[in-house]
């Protein structure tokens, strides 16, 4: 049965590769179809984006989770972006400049940071800090974040 | 140079406000510029929708974050809904029904929920689950989640 359905499958490919725009079609089909995602968090390697900074992070639809684990000391410039962001600080306390306002944001609260504005943070203390993200983060999923890299 | 700016933006304003629509347009003006939150968990009150369930949430723009708090035995009949969900157990652990299959998701771990997938769940400990939802749950923001209330 399941050889069935590969040849099938096969076949179908076949007949959509010789059809215009069958690349496109494929890619919304998939799309339009996701699967359930189960994932431990220790299954996914952490990256070191600079030696004060480390993350990891999961893409779902149009949502990301991500856990930034910061060092004490740890600034990350400030930056924008399109993406609405949720921070929850699980452990440890981040200071954001934010708006024209400073906030310390501790374990057990939560920073909502609409699209587009400007933010800045500073670890105070070891972080654990979980990110989601609308839409995820292309920059972060393609490496192109300079502005996390390199950092001393 | 920011006089100048805001004169062009009033006149810009008025020009809109003659043309039908106009009251839609600032609307979506309005709805463009939120503000930043700054949200304790603490300062939000456990809503009890049953007694084995209790919840808060904090809503952004496009995302809800919520905190389900689920005794054991505490059982989430099948349901579906628009909103892509990710679920992250913080501690404890629950059972999910879903696309055919069951997958007991333990602290540390993460399930990713499709738009539209019915799944089900049960609290095999007492557990603290985090929700990532998007679009926002207009059902719990406005209290006609059933599903989830008058349980025993």
């Amino acid at each position: 049965m399941p050889k069935v359905k590969n040849k099938t499958a096969t076949k179908k490919r076949k007949n959509k590769d010789s059809k215009p725009h069958a690349r496109a079609r494929r890619a919304v089909t998939k799309h339009a179809a996701p699967q359930a995602q189960f994932v431990p968090w220790h299954s996914i390697p952490l990256e070191e984006l600079n030696p004060l900074l480390q993350r990891q992070f999961v893409v779902g639809q149009e949502i990301m989770l991500a856990r930034v684990l910061l060092k004490k000391g740890c600034v990350v410039p400030e930056h924008s972006h399109h993406n609405e962001q949720v921070t929850y600080i699980l452990d440890g306390a981040l200071k954001f400049w934010i708006d024209g306002k400073e906030i310390v944001v501790h374990s057990g609260e939560v920073l909502c940071i609409p699209a587009h504005m400007p933010h800045k943070a500073e670890a105070l203390e070891d972080t654990v800090d979980l990110d989601v993200f609308n839409p995820p983060r292309a920059d972060w999923i393609n490496k192109t974040d300079q502005y996390l890299r390199g950092q001393r």
